[in-house]
């Protein structure tokens, strides 16, 4: 077999078989196949595409890159949650401890944040004392006592995803479907998940900015979950404004405990109960989505959820204090209110400019190697839909660094657009995907 | 500007700017646009092709990453011929001095072959004494005095062709016509020509195995070489069979010499008053191509061309005196003959059989580092369409290596193809491309 009759034969349009492309991946990790040949084949794939049996089979041959972790020590259907990132997304906080309260066993092993805003093990970061590196035995030990552990994914995971990213990014093969479904899959799949939930982020601050795109990349990835035998649905979910109010480290954790309180906002609150009941679905814990829903709904009102929190940050040598003083995280020295400079309905909070602006004030990393300021944030007071008057609050900027306020305030009020007509909230649930059906709401 | 956005951009299937183009074949000299990216962007080209426009840019830039030859030293229109190519074309042999003799200037630079036979150098070289390295002064003085020199070409030009051809070659992205185009007609170009006659071969041992395929990368080129301000025609002619009779560098030698004494085979003297004709035409030597050919067969008749293959062989430092006595030149030590199995009409002799039959025999290299068996080679003794009965000489093997013979016959038993019914003589011009017209014949 010859790398070259691989490329040539993607660039002619054929589907490529299983050896074929496990002969890439393989070759490729060892430096046989070169860089400028994957690249070669990379564009060929972008443009001509895969199906359905070659995403498949190049996932499997990336997730056999690395290590593949086996969860079988854990009773139970792991169920393992994915979000494909967006802005204000702190749902692994708040969901992980309700499906555990509920009874089904959370093990999540997560990445950090590149780009506007800190990843889940950045927010959990924030926790004084919270650890988020675990050794296996006392990941699976975790679990099996408190249902619930997080822990980061280790660098052997899906070796060859990582290569192939980091090529990707610089040949402007990125954003092809079946190769974001492949680099997503591979490291679910190989941290070793019974289930997989996917929560497929649609709109401006998401990767995938149209509804179509959404459910596209949503398929791509159930099917790659149901030709490995794991039982995978996908839920587009809006990501045009962010998430809740809260965007940066702290403050989403608090967003986070309030939800579990019962003082969530609304469009967090619905995604909560959403992906919350499908997990339980997912894990057999309950039986039908709607059972899901209220058992979600109790957990919240009856307490078990904010204990599970309690119990899951002192089980990774966290301050569970935090839970009921919020003075005990970290904090920013300054508060800047954005006022609104006309009245009007809000039709439009662009997630990704308050992601930015938010990356700014040090929520989030520019490059790999930037210190991220775990206090720093945004709180937005209004959302798309909402009347304000002129000079009343939009969002409170929390901040420590004063010469980055002008530029992060500027990008803050770019991302407002305020109109006279009445406008509706952003829906938050667009579909759900399973394998054998593609609703759309 | 950043190679990034130049990758995205024909990945969408954009037409690149003059400046993109500059700057991808500039930066990708000096080694700052990776081989990665330039694979990329090479298979993106590939797949979404380049416009007229974007190849004549290409093409140009990729003339300026090197020396540009400057030839107004000499007097007159200078035309360069080239051929795309194939199995027994010694065309420049007896051309150059042709078109020398008829009063045209040839400044000629050549190159080496790699592939199934030898190139001109090559050839040249099995002339003793022959020497194919000239300083510019003398290349140009040669010109001048005598009408006629052909040396090799030098490793400074077009420097991002060399570089981005080996890349090619291993990502699967050499048979693109632009690419083609812009990497035969970038040399010609810095050659420093006035006018270009494109001799592009079609068929079995050509590159362009179709004719469709044939007349496009003519226009294409035809195309360039207008954008470039250069008067250039393509003539497309046959390469299903082998030109003339012999294959194989001293053998060819004899079979140009031949031809100047009017004892050419059918086909390749058609070859020579054709390009000929026109080479006249665009050097503006004669008014039409009805005259050209009127001169050229002057030239044989009357031994003028003849005696300017003397003048030139001597000027270059050879042994003239191999015009008239063959056994000057190298020699193979053993000769073969190839029978017909059975009786009837020649359909089928496959040129690049041949040429591979004798490579092996020594005549062409297999990788760059092997060494030419310069007396090695094949002497057909029937073409397409003749009529041979069963035991009747169909060629003969010249070679030195016994240990090859077996492999070598094998191949060349397989390229012909003997049927019963009378079977046509190949036509060897299919066609001629200007820049205002496509003529079919």
């Amino acid at each position: 077999m010859r790398i070259y009759d691989i490329i040539k034969k993607k660039r002619d349009n054929y589907e490529l078989s299983k050896a074929e492309i496990d002969f890439f991946i393989e070759k490729y990790c060892e430096g046989e196949v070169t860089d400028y040949q994957a690249s070669a084949l990379l564009m060929a794939i972008y443009l001509n595409k895969m199906n359905k049996q070659e995403t498949a089979y190049l996932t499997e041959a990336m997730m056999n890159s690395g290590d593949v972790i086996d969860l079988s020590g854990i009773k139970g259907v792991k169920v393992d949650k994915h979000s494909t990132g967006g802005v204000g997304d702190k749902t692994t906080i708040a969901l992980a401890p309700l499906v555990a309260a509920c009874g089904a066993p959370v093990a999540k092993m997560s990445g950090r944040g590149l780009g506007h805003t800190g990843g889940t093990l950045d927010k959990l970061e924030a926790i004084p004392g919270f650890c988020i590196e675990m050794q296996a035995d006392k990941f699976i030990e975790s679990v099996n006592k408190h249902n619930i552990a997080v822990c980061g994914q280790t660098a052997s995971i899906a070796v060859a995803d990582k290569k192939m990213y980091a090529l990707r990014d610089v040949t402007a093969t990125v954003d092809n479907i079946s190769l974001i479904a492949a680099s997503i899959m591979c490291k679910k799949l190989a941290s070793g998940a019974n289930a997989i939930l996917l929560d497929v982020k649609t709109g401006d601050g998401a990767f995938m900015k149209t509804l179509d795109d959404s459910f596209d990349l949503a398929k791509a990835m159930v099917d790659i979950g149901s030709e490995m035998n794991r039982e995978t649905i996908g839920i587009i979910t809006d990501m045009d404004e962010p998430l809740g109010f809260a965007v940066g480290n702290s403050l989403e954790i608090i967003e986070a405990i309030e939800t579990l309180k019962g003082n969530g906002p609304k469009d967090f609150v619905v995604l909560c109960e959403t992906l919350g009941a499908y997990m339980l679905v997912l894990s057999k814990t309950v039986n039908s989505f709607d059972e899901g829903i209220q058992r979600i709904r109790e957990s919240i009102k009856s307490g078990d959820a904010l204990d599970k929190l309690r119990v899951f940050i002192e089980n990774q040598g966290g301050d569970k204090k935090i839970v009921d003083d919020y003075s005990l995280l970290p904090k920013a020295s300054k508060i800047v209110e954005i006022k609104a400079s006309k009245s009007g309905f809000i039709s439009k909070i662009e997630a990704e400019e308050v992601g930015v602006s938010a990356m700014i004030l040090g929520a989030g990393r520019e490059t790999k190697e930037d210190e991220l300021d775990l206090s720093a944030g945004i709180v937005l007071n209004k959302k798309v839909g909402d009347y304000v008057e002129k000079g009343d609050t939009l969002a409170f900027m929390h901040f420590n660094k004063e010469e980055k306020l002008q530029q992060a305030k500027e990008r803050l009020v770019d991302a407002y657009e305020i109109v006279k007509e009445k406008v509706e909230p952003k829906r938050l649930v667009y579909g759900v995907v399973t394998k054998d059906e593609i609703k759309k709401f």
